[in-house]
């Protein structure tokens, strides 16, 4: 039941593919051209916007989450939206440090919030001749999602997905007015045009927690989201993410550590294929393609390097419905067929519980498990929904055709933290890499357009045309399967005629796309360097730290 | 005062250089050539050692080093030395599960304890055609030392400097009755010959502490050293170590923290002093190689992509005495000047106490900082000191000139954990890289020589002669000071007819004698690649975690 309902919202986790909106969107973007008469009507949906903190997000407590030492991406997104002030006076207000508002004669500001996709799509193109910006994340670097599933098991090196954000805008570390803070948004002031900001400092300052607040002409929110998790028992504190790439080398040093345990002398047959058993949950592409990875691993390197215990080792990728449900039924069949012959094991089921060492699925069967791994899809954030702003279906922050917070003036929400609103008539787009990629650059566009006519500072763009609305094209979908082998689904591309392609061919297409589409040179070079290195030496598999 | 002693105590950091026990050996090599004639005297050092477990380990509390949730080498190596359990009877043995000893008809079974320099030499050379081998390590990887300081500013990546031990012997992957076990010694029973030993495990296991012994034939203790802090408040909680792939990961973590939360808003001025104050306690390769590097950080990439902050970075060299004490006198004052050049700020003085916030100095003076390293060379481990065994000057296991423990049977000792016996006459060489490797060279020709003739079994060897005695030549010192230039000291290498060199050429035979030395083509290639990228894209700063 908890997992059909992922299928059933639409939404997917980065990083993979997930098509079928391409039809709506058809049908709507010709309803909706007019973007003049259109905008009253999202006007009605206008709310109380005066300062919209979050009160609300101090009962949530988070804190469950990190109970085992183990970040997960709710935590090292928004660690401290359960420590919000409530800033109600302008002398409240007035206490905290920060970058005032822009004086005539100074750039305007855009403050962006967050490092992922439509985040660094955005600060990449954004013309830093016309704007100052400021960066605020937990996280200084963006994260090549597709590929994370590959660093858990070695097939290539952390850094090798990671880019600094400041070497994709260079002007967040040598413009004399623009910066990047390491710090987590806690609370919106749009009638104010200020965010405040909470530093992930961690002891490093006198003062803590270190708040301030920073006031904006225009302000991003690329905040993406977090796991869902259905409110399932257990699976915040038992199961791993495939977030972050921390996420990805707490999965790596489970997995090592697992293997060197079961060769303990004494340890119980039963005991060994627990800790050896890796259940992944949710067969969308991140799931699948991890699934792959894990049985390229054990089929390489667990065979030739733990081959005390390589008879014990099993993956079992677990799915409400059916795997890849987005892509072609060809395709579909042919990664059932490949992952069955690579030795994972597919199980129908819908998990109701989940223990330390054991999942509890709904038809009552225990499935023990030394590593868990959840990857059903993600929702909005905690902060995100605190936040008092209009909201699409789903609760992302809502939006309309030019990605703007209708209710609101110069706030403009994009990834997988917003939605179209209803009463655009669109459907909320899957949270895909692609899509959030798309929304940056369609973004900036619009930005770099409006700042030439003037129209960056606070206020000052209200009467401006913002050109196009942005219509979403869905370019294809792809994800391997292990063992040189993908999936290549380009049904909805007109180009490219309705092909769809499964194989060795696919796999080389997948490769390919992925280190051509690898933010920078120095990356695509290690990604390379990985893979050739892999095959030459096998994986690396010291277990730090 | 505190400094001072370690450069009396000729202890110093594994990974990079210390000469002048040369001459030292020489006299007493000739005094002692004739090693039938010596053991007796020996014999005379034999202690009680029918079960030397650590009971007295138990009043250790080695869980004030990582309040911070930063691991130092002690905990990595031994975090459970203090929860020991005394194995008094013959019943409370026999019901740890693990393996036996061996029979007659199996292969005899070699103990390694550890995965440093001189074990993983040493493991590399077994013969395991004649022996099987167990190793047990609480890290499953070589790091190669002396590249470490190059990981913390991101020149090299973490895991171009570590190596899987499987990878060094392969027996302890494939070989039926081969293992590695991820466990540390917690005690020894020499008369039985058998190794207590507690896996790493953290909550994987159904009854932990998760302990079991091992059998041996052969036992080889090269547990290493931990770091010397001198009793002094404060170095464990506040300073970071520099042993680990982690530590090193930890320094970085902390290095880019530090800059990003110094460019918060509202940071006071004296404040963003403090955070970007680098301090490093102790002037030896360690330490100077670890300043060479940091300033080579500032200089190219914080000036670049911190340059809000560029003009409050700073790095401060504390040391006693005088730095690279070993070092040829021209030598020391080329590095003097060049790190004085690159904006190191050197300074005399003795550590009184460690402040979260700040150093106090023995004349009272305040040194606030960011970021504390600390290098002041090493010592025994709670663990080698809590072993009944005799013990050379300065507390390391003590050996004869065969690497042997004389007291007992079967049981060798090698690296930073061994020293020779008073005696011997021979002085205690210094904890290095260059004198581990060699002796592990010595003891696995010894190994395999004595295995030839059938006295791998316990007790067979009692009466063999074990050839030469283990003489020590060192080869030279190297050190990097950064920015292309290193110092060469070949002064008792007699081949180099005392030849020092200091500049470009000593930069470059220092990086071409480190590529030819990492162990793998796998890892050769990687710190060739990590070099070349950080010449033409500088340094990666990812802060992931």
């Amino acid at each position: 039941m908890a997992l059909a309902r992922v299928a059933r919202s639409g939404l997917r986790r980065s990083g993979g593919t997930v098509g079928n909106y391409t039809t709506e969107r058809n049908t709507f973007s010709e309803r909706v051209s007019d973007h003049k008469s259109f905008v009253p009507s999202l006007e009605e949906s206008k709310v109380h916007s005066n300062l919209t903190c979050l009160s609300t997000a101090k009962r949530l407590n988070h804190m469950s989450f990190w109970s085992r030492g183990i970040r997960v991406t709710p935590h090292y997104q928004f660690p401290s939206a359960d420590r919000l002030v409530e800033l109600e006076s302008e002398q409240d207000r007035s206490r905290y440090p920060g970058l005032e508002a822009t004086k005539p004669g100074e750039k305007p500001r855009v403050v962006v919030l967050g490092t992922g996709w439509a985040a660094c799509r955005f600060l990449k193109g954004l013309d830093t001749r016309i704007y100052d910006v400021v960066c605020v994340s937990p996280r200084n670097h963006m994260v090549f999602t597709p590929l994370l599933a590959s660093t858990c098991v070695g097939t290539l090196e952390f850094r090798s997905v990671s880019e600094p954000v400041s070497r994709i805008q260079s002007a967040l570390a040598t413009s004399p007015n623009s910066y990047f803070y390491l710090a987590s948004c806690i609370g919106l002031d749009t009638s104010n045009h200020e965010v405040y900001c909470e530093a992930m400092s961690n002891g490093g300052l006198p003062h803590e927690p270190y708040q301030f607040k920073v006031a904006y002409d225009k302000l991003v929110i690329a905040a993406g989201a977090e796991p869902l998790t259905f409110g399932i028992k257990g699976v915040k504190e038992n199961a791993y993410f495939l977030r972050e790439v921390n996420h990805a080398q707490e999965i790596r040093k489970k997995l090592l550590l697992n293997l060197m345990l079961s060769e303990n002398p004494g340890v119980l047959e039963e005991e060994k294929k627990r800790l050896l058993h890796c259940v992944i949950i949710g067969g969308g592409p991140t799931g699948v393609e991890f699934s792959g990875e894990l049985s390229d691993f054990i089929m390489r390197d667990v065979q030739e390097r733990y081959s005390h215990v390589k008879d014990y080792i099993k993956v079992t990728l677990i799915e409400a419905n059916e795997i890849l449900s987005s892509f072609d039924v060809g395709l579909r069949q042919y990664a059932t067929n490949h992952l069955k012959k690579s030795g994972v094991h597919l199980m129908r089921g819908v998990v109701k519980e989940v223990h330390p060492q054991k999942i509890i699925l709904s038809d009552g069967t225990d499935v023990p498990y030394g590593l868990l791994v959840w990857s059903t899809g993600v929702g909005p954030s905690g902060f995100i929904k605190s936040l008092n702003l209009p909201k699409s279906p789903g609760g992302r922050i809502g939006v309309d055709q030019w990605l703007r917070v209708p209710s609101v003036e110069d706030v403009f929400a994009l990834g997988d933290c917003a939605g179209f609103l209803e009463q655009t008539g669109k459907p909320v787009l899957p949270a895909l890499a692609q899509v959030a990629e798309r929304q940056g650059k369609y973004l900036v566009e619009v930005f770099n357009r409006i700042g030439k006519q003037d129209g960056g500072r606070a206020f000052s763009a209200k009467d401006m045309s913002l050109g196009d609305p942005f219509v979403y094209k869905h370019l294809g979908s792809m994800a391997s399967v292990g063992r040189y082998k993908a999936l290549v689904d380009l049904r909805q591309s007109k180009d490219a005629q309705g092909i769809s392609l499964a194989g060795f061919v696919s796999w080389f297409i997948w490769r390919s796309a992925y280190l051509t589409r690898v933010v920078s040179w120095r990356n695509r070079f290690y990604v390379a360097v990985n893979w050739a290195t892999t095959l030459v030496f096998g994986r690396d598999d010291s277990r730090i730290g």
